[in-house]
This record gives C-alpha cells, sequence and structure tokens, in this order.
C-alpha cells in the first residue's frame, strides 16, 4: 500500500509546447517519429529506483527531510509498499523502463543468505508487476558501496573476504537482473579506489579489480545474458580516487585486462563534469571506441564540487548529447537513466513527478534539435571539408610511410603549410538555429 | 657574450642546512651519499632552457619584464648569446642536465630547411659548450605548439601537410637530441587535442597520433637511439581538451596503439594538479605499469586554474613523490627537470639562481626523508600487513575461480566480513616523522 | 586604410529565426519592442575594441595567429588603420556602443607624455568618426596591467612613483571617456592583488586602492562627467589573488571607503564562474545592493580554469542574466559589451563578424524570453507565496524584538514549523517553457 | 559507562621529535616558551565534539562505520555516556578547550522545550566534568542545518516560525554558553544561503540574517557575555551557495549590518581552500581589519571538491597561518579548533587518539617555524623595505592630493617608473629555512 501519496496526481499526457499545465508533458511525446523511429524507441527512459524512492532527503550536514510512507526500508513490507508506490509512479509516467540496486529493492540482511532470500523475494515481486505495468527492467546493479563493509572496497578490498562477499552480490544480482529480462548489468565502483595512497597497493587492487570483471563477463556467457556488461566512471566521490575515472581511464583498463570487447560503458553527464570534461566529450570518447553503452541524464552543478544528480534542464547541452549518441548509431541495449534526485527541499509528490516530467522534456527537446541537426548534416559536412585533405592517396601513403620519408619531402617540397579558420563561432551559431 | 648577466654570481655551494645565504645550497650535495648512490645520480636535475632563457615575463594579460641581453631571439647570434648565458648558469648551478626545444634554442626561419640549419647551428655549438662544462642532455624535444601552423594541432591537425611538417620537425629535433648524447626524447603535445568537439574527429585524430607515434619509435630504432621515448600528460591548456589528459589516459593510448612496452612518460607536479590528481598518484599509476620515465618537478598553484609551473618548494610533496620514485627503482634515463619558471616579477638574475636553488634544495630534503622512509619500512610494512590476506593459497584460488564457485563458499560459510581501520592518520603521523 | 579586412561583407540585417543565412541576425531585431521598449534599447550592445581589434590571436602557448591589416600597434597610423577597421565593423553590426582602453587605441610610448599626446590624437579621430558613424561610447577605460611598469600592481604598487603614473593615466582616460561622450568609466584591476602574500602588506594596498578610487570619483565630480565609475569584479588572472574579487567582496571594499553611493559594478559572466558563482547570482547581489551598473556578456568554458571570454552561446543561462537586469530596472547608464574574442584558429573576418553575430542573437533571445518571464510573473508569484508569512504583523514585530523576548514566545505557543517544499524542479520547468 | 572505549590508551606525553612512539608528542610540549609564552597558550587546542564523537562515520555514498558504545544519540543516557567517552579522551590528549554544538551533546527532542531541557542538563553534566577535569570550553555554538525544520534557511528562512525558533535556540545555546563559561559563540551558517535564487529572495534573506545578528550581539552585551561573537565563513556545501562566503564576504556583510565592532571570524582551512584562497590568505584579511577571532585548523584535501574536514598534516603550510596569526598579536579569545574528522575507515580508538596526536604535533611545529621567522625578522624587513618608498613625505602628500594635481607632476617631473623585482622565489626560500 503507497498510502495513497500519488493519489492526487493522474497519469501524465503529451499536451504540446503551448500548454502551460506543469503536470503534462510539453515535448516528449512517445509515439512521434523522429529521424523514422518513436520517441520512445530512440530515448528508452528509465526511472532510477535509488533516488526517488531509496533515498530520504539527508546529505553530509542533515538527516532525511521526506517523509514517505514506505520509510524505513527495514522490511520486506515496506519493501513492498515502495515497490507499489514506485510501480504507480511508473503508471503516472509512462516511462518504459526502470533500473535498480539490490540495496534500493531489499531490507539488509544480518547475512549474505538473508540479502539473498530478500532479493529474490522482492525481484519476484517486480516480476508480477512488471507483467502487470509493461514497466521493464532497463538495468540491474549491485551496491556495494553503501554497507561498512565495503568501506575499502568491494573487488579492491584488501580484505579476500570482502571480493567473495562481491563475487556473491553481483552474481545474486546477475541473477536477477536475467530473471526480469533486464537489457544491461552495470558496475560502478564507488569505493573502488582509495583514500589515501600511503595504505594501498595500487597495482594489486587494480589487478583484482581486472580478474574481477573478468569473472562477471564469464559469468554472462555462461547464463547466456543478452544484455550488455557496462563500467560506469566517475572521477571521485565517495572515494577520494576512482580507478573508473572518466572514459578513457575506463577504456585503458578494459583493454588492459581484454575486456575491450566485452564491456561498455554507462556514462554521466554529472560524473562527466566532477571529472573535468563536457558530456558531449566522453560520449565521443566511448562512441570513437564503439564502447558507448548507456547514459545517466542528469547534470552536476557547475558551481558544486559534489555530485548533485539533478535532472537535466539544459536544452542545448542535451541536445550535443543525443546529437554525439545519434550520431554513433543510437542506443542499442542502453537507454537514458535520470540518475537525478530531487532537491532535499522538493518533498512532496507533485515534486517527485515534476522532476521527471522536466527531465522528459528535456531530453525529448535536445534528441529533436540533434535529429534536425543529423538531417541538416551541417555539421558532418564542416567535418568533411576540414578533414578532406586527409582523403587524398598522397596523405594516406604519408601515413604509412615513415619520419625519414616525410622529412625527405618536407625538405624537397618546401611544405610551409598555412593554417585555415577552424570556424568555431560560425558552427556554434549553426547549433543556436536548432536549440 | 652573456654581457655580464650573472657576473655578480659566483658558483653555489652546499653550505649544509645551518647556513643563512641565501646562494648557497643547504641541503643539495651531490656527493652525498643516499641509499648507497650518490644523491646527483638520484636526483639527476636538469635545468629547462625555455623558461629559464627564452621566456621574457608574458602572460596573457601582458608582455615582457624581464631584460635580458639575449633577447629578442631573432638571430643566430642572439642565440648564441643566449647559449653562453645558460650555459655559465649550468657552471653556476653545477646540475648535471638541461633540457630544450628546438624553438627555445634557434631562431624561427621562415621555412623547414631554415629552421633545421638553425637548428644544426646552434646544437654544434651546444656540442662544444657540453663538452667543455661536462653539461649532459637530459632530453630534447619539439616545440609544436607556439608557431601559428601549429594552432590546430601537430601530429592531430585536419591538414596532411601540417603532419608532415611535425614529423619533419620531430626526426630533426631526435637527430638533434641523439648528437648530443640525450638521455630521452619527450613528446609533449600542447595542441593535440581540441578547441571544440564541433569542429573535431576525435577518431580519426587519436589514429593520427598513433600511428605518428608510431612513426617516432621505428625511428628511434632506426637509429640506434638508446634513449627513451617519453610522452608527457597534460590534461588542457593551451587546448580545451588535450589527448595525454593524464597518466592513465596516456596508458591506454599507448596500449590501444601498440606502444606500451616502447615509450614510457614524463610526468610533471604541475600537470597532475591540472589533472585533479596528485602528484604521487600519477607516479603510483605509471610505475604500476611500468612505464614512470622521467618527472618535470615544479608545483602547480592550487587556487590557480591554469599552469603556474613554479619552482617545488613544499617538502612534504616532494618528499611522497620520490619514494613512490625510489621504491620502484628511483630513476634509468630519467631524471629531475625544473619545468619551472620564475615569477614575471622576479626580474634579476639573482631571481633566476636562487629559484633553482630553492628547488634543489627542496628536491634534496624529500629525497632524503623518501629514502629513510624506505629505509625504514614502515610503509611497506603496513601494505604487507594490510594486505596479507591476498597470501594465502585459498584467496589466489579464489582469484582464479570463478563467481558461481565463490556464491557457492560465501552461502556455505556463511561468509560476512568485518571491516579493519585503514589507519590513514597513523600513516600520516608516520610520514611526518621523516619529513 | 583597412586594406579591404571586411571588403566581402555586407551589413548584418534582420532575417528572422527562420533564415538560414549566417551573416544576418536570426534573433536581434533593434526596433521591435520588448516591454514596450525597443531591444537596442534594452540591450545597448557595445563592441570590445581590444579582443576584437587589438589581439593577435597568441595565448601563454603560442604567438600570434591573426593576421590583420592594421598589426603591429606601433604606430599612429595603424592606430588609425585599426580605427578604420574597427568602425567599419561597426557600420557593419550597427551595434549602438562600443568600449576601449588607452593601450589598445594608441601605440605605446617612451614616456607618460608621449602617451598622453597618442590617446589625445586617437580620440580626437575617434570623436570624428562617431560622429559620422553614430557609434557611441559606452565606456573608457586605462589598461593599468600591460606593461611592466604595472607588474605589481597600479595604485597597489610598492612604488609610489607608479602609483603616480597609475592616477595620470587615469586621469587621462576620463578625460578621454568625457571628451567623447562616453557614459560610463570602468576600472577593472588585473594586477591589483598579489602574487604571493610573502612580499605583500595587504591591508596598506587595501587603503591606497580605497584612497585612489576616493580620487577618481572627486575627479568625476570635479569635471562634471555624468556616467558612472563601474568595477569589474574578477578573482584572479593575472594575478594569483585580486582584490576585486567578486561582486560581495567589491561591495564589502566600496562600503568599507565610503563608496558605496558613487560606485556600481561591471559584471561580466566569465569572472563570475572563475569565482565560482552563476552569472545571475552576481547580478542579484548587486542589483540588492542597488549596485548593478553594466555587464560583459562573455562565457567562460566551464571546463577551462582561465578566462576563455567566449561569445555566449547558452540561451537559458543569458536568459536568467537578463531577468534579473530587467527585474532590477534594467539598464541606465550600463549596456552589454562583449569582453568576448574570437578562438585562436578563427582567422577570418567572416569569423569576426559572425562571433558578434552570434553573440547579439543570443543575448536577444535571451531578453525576449526574460522579458515574457516577468509578464508572466509566475516567478515573482512562487516568491510572494513563500515568503508571505513575513507580510504579518506578528513577524514584523518580531524582526524588531529581541532574542529573549522570541525565546518566551516559541516556549508558550510551542512553535515547531513543518517545512514546506521549496519547489526548485516546478520552477526549473517553469522557466524551460520560455527558453 | 564509555564501555572501556579507551581502555588501552595511556595519557599522551611528549617525548621530542626523535621518539618513535606513534602515541606520543613529538612536538607539542605545552610548557615549553614560544617567544616567551607556553606553547598551551598559543595554540589554544579545542577538540572539536560533533567529529570526534557524534559523527558515525556515515558519507553521502554510505552509512555508519564507526561502532561506539555512545551511539546512538537518541537518549540522555547515550548522551552522558558520551560526555563520559569524551571527557576520558580530553584527559588522555590533556588539550585545554572543546567545542560543541547544542545537537551534538542532547537527544533531538520533539519540541523546543525538550530540546532545551536536555541543553541543561547536559551541559550541567558538562559542568561537573569540566571542573572535575580542567577543560574548558572555546566556544559553543547552535547547530541550525542537520534537522529538517532547518532545510530552508535558519534566520533566512522564508518561514518566520523557523527564524523564531532559530532566535529561541541561539539564546539558549549563548546561555549554556556562558554558563559554561565559554570563550567565544560561534555561528555557522550551513544553510543560510540558497539552493536556487529561482526561489529566493536573497536581498531579503541577507536582512534578516543582518537583523538575527544584530540581535545575538545585543544579547551577548544583555547577559554580559565576555567572549567573542564568530562567523565562520564557508562558500557552500550543504547549501549551494552560503551568504558567509569567505572573510571579504563577511566582512563586507558586518559592515553593512553596523557589526564590524562587534563580531569577528572564526576561520577554517578547508573552508579557505573550498571558497578558492589559501588559508592564510584568509587569515591576513581578516587580521588586516582587526577581524581574526579563531580557527578550525583542519584541512582540506585539494583535489575534493566537499570538506573532507581532515587533520592537518603540512608544517609549510600550518606554519604560514600561525605566521600571520603571531605576527597579528596572537590569539585572544580564540584558539586551534580541530574541526577534523577521522578518515570513516579508520575504526578505532587508536586511530582517533592518533589523529589529534598527530595534528597537534603538526600545529606545534608550524607555531614554532612562525615564531623563529618572526623572531628573524626576513619577511618584515624585506616588507619594509618593499614599500619604503611610501614612508617619504612626497608619497603621503601624493595620497591625499588628487588626479588633477598628481597628473600635472608626472607631466612635469617626466615621471616613469622602473620596475624592481619581487623577490618570491628568495622569500619562499627564507621559509623553506624554518619549515
Amino acid at each position: 500500500m503507497t498510502a495513497g501519496f500519488f493519489d492526487a496526481i493522474a497519469p501524465v499526457a503529451y499536451e504540446g509546447p503551448d500548454s502551460t499545465n506543469p503536470m503534462a508533458f510539453h515535448h516528449y511525446n512517445p509515439d512521434e517519429l523522429v529521424m523514422g523511429k518513436r520517441m520512445e524507441d530512440h530515448l528508452r527512459f528509465a526511472v532510477a529506483y535509488w533516488h526517488s524512492f531509496a533515498w530520504e532527503g539527508g546529505d553530509p550536514f542533515g538527516g532525511q527531510t521526506f517523509i514517505r510512507p514506505w520509510h524505513p526500508q527495514d522490511s520486506m513490507a515496506n519493501a513492498k509498499s515502495k515497490a507499489d508506490a514506485a510501480f504507480e509512479m511508473f503508471r503516472i509516467l509512462g516511462q518504459p523502463y526502470f533500473c535498480f540496486h539490490d540495496a534500493d529493492v531489499r531490507p539488509e540482511g544480518n547475512s549474505f543468505a538473508e540479502n539473498l532470500k530478500g532479493l529474490e523475494e522482492i525481484t519476484d515481486y517486480f516480476g508480477q508487476k512488471m507483467e502487470e505495468t509493461g514497466t521493464k527492467l532497463l538495468w540491474g546493479t549491485a551496491n556495494m558501496f553503501s554497507h561498512r563493509r565495503w568501506m575499502s572496497g568491494a573487488s579492491t578490498n584488501p580484505d579476500p573476504d570482502v571480493f567473495a562477499f562481491a563475487a556473491a552480490t553481483v552474481k545474486s544480482c546477475m541473477d536477477a537482473t536475467q530473471k526480469l529480462g533486464g537489457q544491461n548489468y552495470v558496475l560502478w565502483g564507488g569505493r573502488e579506489g582509495y583514500e589515501t595512497l600511503l595504505n594501498t597497493d595500487l597495482g594489486q587492487e587494480m589487478d583484482h579489480m581486472g580478474r574481477f570483471l573478468n569473472m562477471v563477463v564469464d559469468y554472462k556467457h555462461k547464463i547466456g545474458f543478452k544484455g550488455a556488461i557496462l563500467l560506469e566512471p566517475k572521477p571521485q566521490e565517495p572515494s577520494k580516487h576512482q580507478y573508473d575515472y572518466d572514459a578513457a581511464t575506463c577504456i585503458g583498463f578494459l583493454r588492459k585486462y581484454g575486456l575491450e570487447n566485452e564491456v561498455k560503458l554507462n556514462l554521466e553527464q554529472g560524473h562527466a563534469i566532477l571529472a573535468g570534461h563536457s558530456f558531449e566529450h566522453e560520449i565521443t570518447v566511448a562512441a570513437s571506441e564503439g564502447m558507448l553503452g548507456s547514459i545517466d541524464m542528469n547534470r552536476n552543478d557547475y558551481q558544486s564540487g559534489w555530485d548533485t544528480d539533478q535532472f537535466p534542464n539544459n536544452v542545448p547541452e542535451v541536445a550535443l548529447a543525443y546529437y554525439h549518441i545519434l550520431k554513433s548509431g543510437g542506443f542499442t541495449t542502453g537507454g537514458t537513466n535520470f540518475d537525478a534526485k530531487l532537491r532535499r527541499q522538493s518533498l512532496d509528490a507533485e515534486d517527485l513527478i515534476a522532476g521527471h516530467i522536466g527531465g522528459m522534456d528535456i531530453c525529448a527537446r535536445g534528441l529533436k534539435a540533434a535529429a534536425a541537426m543529423l538531417e541538416d548534416g551541417g555539421l558532418e559536412d564542416a567535418l568533411t571539408t576540414r578533414y578532406a585533405g586527409w582523403q587524398t592517396e598522397s596523405a594516406q601513403e604519408m601515413l604509412n610511410s615513415d619520419l625519414g620519408t616525410i622529412f625527405d619531402r618536407v625538405l624537397a617540397e618546401d611544405i610551409n603549410p598555412q593554417p585555415r579558420s577552424g570556424r568555431q563561432e560560425i558552427l556554434e551559431n549553426y547549433v543556436n538555429r536548432f536549440v
């Protein structure tokens, strides 16, 4: 029973850009075709169980602000009440997917066996609800950072028993994800890193993390899981340094441990910002390696040095993100998850719904702008023109030659290249025609 | 002729920690044995030609402040006058090495041929001076970021002619480095990156950079250069994003292009800070992969978001850097280059000498503290204790097993690990006994 | 003679949002009425002489990239050629204002007398051109940071002779601004700060800066200058710390030295970002004190730690800036100056025009969105509702009482306030209806 | 009963720098004279109740890691058990002071009356213990940021009832501080700021905060509290923006509301870093205005964007802080509080003691270095020399003249100042002789 938390709120309908109804979609119109594909099938929205249902509004300087009928999460009864509320919200929003960690959905037990039993029971309950409502699972994951056992890492823990507990936990979460038809399995290593190098054997910890991820991939194949295994980069927080720092670091890690064809990335705008990158940078890096899996579309405040996980609200930024996603072929198993949470002052059910409405509308606008740019082709044309010199035979010959040969040619032909404009402002103006 | 710039300054002698003479070494004592090796041979100091002799004191908001008899650098006569001053300073300081870019040492010509001629003439002149003074070359490098031809990159330029000019330039600088007995050749890609993704084909540019570096390695083998090829990471500035972002990114890049056994890293404290890392982090990452080549020991101001390139002045930080260097075996071909420049208000010859004295003394203190910690063994003992569990046979068996096997064992044995203290403050206090 | 630099470019016309002509305005329509006032009169655009005409494309790692017929700036002939080009561009863009530093417009002389003579000659020339073209001066200012004499500050210099040179320079620039009918006089203290506290008497320097600014205000009154005196905050760069750090710091400084009714602020988006603030924060702080004077509407890259001075390109951000400006009554003597520069790869005349077109269009869109929000009143209504409790008599009585009285009432009435939602997401969604 | 938490730990003795006993002081020697005053009387150490006894090891991504016999804080019995443990630790460390918030020391009640009763009961208990042990109160303060009632601010809350609750709370905490002989009363406004300007009337909130602080000062005088009222700057976190951003902002605020002679500042190293400043900057700013009250000597990690509150461990940095404190006359009512917490992996009683030992030793080393520099006088001499020009009569006359007079003199005398070296590296080397 959700104690009527969402009772006052009707399913959210698309009313178009001119509507002033704050509880309607103004841009997200699931069936609208964008580049020949339904908007829903492009965006593949997922709601994040943890922020929207498990989080109580605390921050490092204050405790709970939200009063939810399903808190605290200390019993299976409350876990089911929470699930009732969650699926009620999914019905209201109509988004196709959700995502969860084990620790979001079951009470914390006193042993691995208790955790496992809780996970099995609640995922059975989810299974029924998913069948009733049609909501699907975009990805499952294990929370291996909140309980004190994980304080020094999971697969990178100095204690092998924690590695064991982590392995068992991930197996149980992969099984649960498989059972529920999840389309991906995600690993975010919130404490796979260090607080201080003084007590850390970084090389050994990386090797253990590489070995662990290989086990995960092996298990995926063993059980025939068809989804993607995704690694989620974040540079720090909670740890001082996290090994999965950013897209380039993760890709290097995957290549070192022979996983570059097995694992892709789940990229988050907020984590990109914290790592000193733009979101489109992270997307482009992953896409250039064929490793773009899925995204968390929640923004970070540019003035805050910690993860703020806000709903996206800036169309020009979101449009560039989707531009690079569409350009690389769009999502396959991945989608757009909101790892976004309400501000802790946003106490009401209406806030929770409105946060999602706003985020979905922003993404819809971004997607449409991105598609329009791709269809217009202006950016691609500019790239083609700028790099045209490399299409010549002589340029390709040079690429396959050596320093000595090139040196001789530069001297012989007195090569003295003259710079050409990079046209950045003109391209920025072009983008602003679409957003 | 140096026009007597350093006339008032005598060679710098070691006078010990109690001396109050600002123009003496208080800690750097080249012949003093540290862990059985001469201090000079551990630290392998190099002076950076560019900041100490080419830079005129400008910043983005103001021009030249330094009045040097060898400026401007527009003729071979001035280039030689500058060399005279440089070697005079090397004699005063007594450091064993120096480093230079081509553009620091010769006037800029109107063609590649002119540049080449200038480089050959000045490096001949260097050769004589090196023989006379005994100063050696730690590394050579090519400046492929200052001239306007490089504004859109060198090996990553959209124009193949710039790639060609870069290849010819690097060949000439490798030849010069070889001629002068240089111990390493460094590549810093100041404009190998982008200003905006809107006009950038990141994947193609990375491929060209990878190909270019392979040519460099091939050429090294062709000419029998015995030194190391080193890549220098920096996250940004001058470019918005640079592909050689940090150690982990560079290592991933090297592995992708098959160069992980051919190229090492030249790490800089200031660049580490700009990338969001501590210097010891970057050193540890490189060392854990066997790719620690050499260092630039100049710090960044923690409150400034651009490269400040200050002489090091914080012993506790420098000690941790050398701790990880010594732990990984110390320098082989590499050394301690100061990519450090005076503040632009530090106008006098005395400032230039004092900046180097201070930096060398700080490094000497750091080295001695690092050696004392290694010899005491406290940090290593703490690591051994912390990771002892992994030395057991069962832990190693687990590492070679799979998720299902581990899962069964966790359930069967009811594994429920209890956290143990990470002891960070105790280890920090330990370090403070030595610095 | 501008050597035909802009010859290929026709005056920029308004063609409406559907035009795809990159050299037309799509949103900036000077005569369009917004809230009953012409758009041009709201925005009051100014072109910044320094970035658009004096800057040669250099950065800390590279030199000139731009080839302009009026460079270098070493003669009065080139100064006039530059002025010809500038006024030609003003004619093309049709913006009503421009801004300049003395050092942008005259060659650097060997004495104050020579500088003065150059300034008088070129401003006479400006006077004729302004009369011919109708372009007006938004503000004048003195460059007291580029020449080496200013390296340790202007009014805060340890050398009283530099203070004297600064005083004479500002007098000459105020006279020039008055002569040209300038509407404001701006002071940006790029080197009024320090590189290290070790050589700085901060208290004395602040007192000198306060005294200097009082002299400026006295001189304004003496010559009957009707415009505003404006201080421009920036936290750092070129100096490690600048005394005019941000709006709040400047306001505290003005109040300390008795100038809070005499001086207002010129706020820049880029400087706000570098100080850790949003632009609307800085605007709101200044407006809440009645000290909002004028703005520099150029953005900083969020991932770069130095001043990037890019043309604005994000409508949602610009709209919030103009919202707070309009809410505070709009500009009086102030306006929208672009302290924005091309990227150094943007070599062509077309880039220079397009950069301004894009910036002006973005501002026009932001202004219209801001006006629509103000006219709709949704944000103001939300504020009124949220703070309604303070409109009661009892709340105002409490404000005028004391801790003891309130304590007694809290106990007596058992006051136990219940939080109400802050509704942030709903308000963000509201804003997104307009941008 | 502390359940023997500290049973294994003996009082910490001074054993000198050569001791290798990790549970001894190596530098902090309370009775040692520094500049003629006991070290204890210079440093005036205080332990922070909140981090050392109330905090359970949680962070935004994980819960409790510490197992303390006095947790949870939900009853007066546990509050007393916690007090027993705290005073036991004070006995072990021997530091002269402690600090607390109301919410650290009493259970949270259901009404203000219950909170008040709890505070009175526990402070009576403190009173006995303070008498028994001789430990004194450096400062008291109110926690007006943790409970959900404060989520939108305390004195700046849109709801006047929250202002009332805050006023009553502060009165109760000032009374408690007075009762216990506290030497200062501190206000840190963790939620006096905003999450979004969209729902904030910044001007009104500042006025309320100003009025509130005036009430606090009035109440101080009414009750004859002899200590100082201190404001503690922090730029953000938990709020996006906090009004007491940094020292300069606070000083401007105090001046605006007529409190510049009534309130001083409590400065924290960590907060300085988060605001983009060095700690010595904040100290110097406050000292230059005579508003330096007290310090929190806990550092922030330079790579973390949130408040890390670590024990200090860098002598060179700490020495510069104490240098400016000693130079300004040293502490009067203020002292050195550690607002420092263990890392959450530091689980053991030994870690808690060692963290404090390390911090106290670092401060002792810093103090001694600072005193040695002051006694040597090198930095002061350098300042005197650098600013000597301002001691002339003509310079002072100029300061009292006007722009026109100075302009005439510059022209007449052809004043053309030549820069002199700022000698930064030489001064940095000087400092390194002492640290």
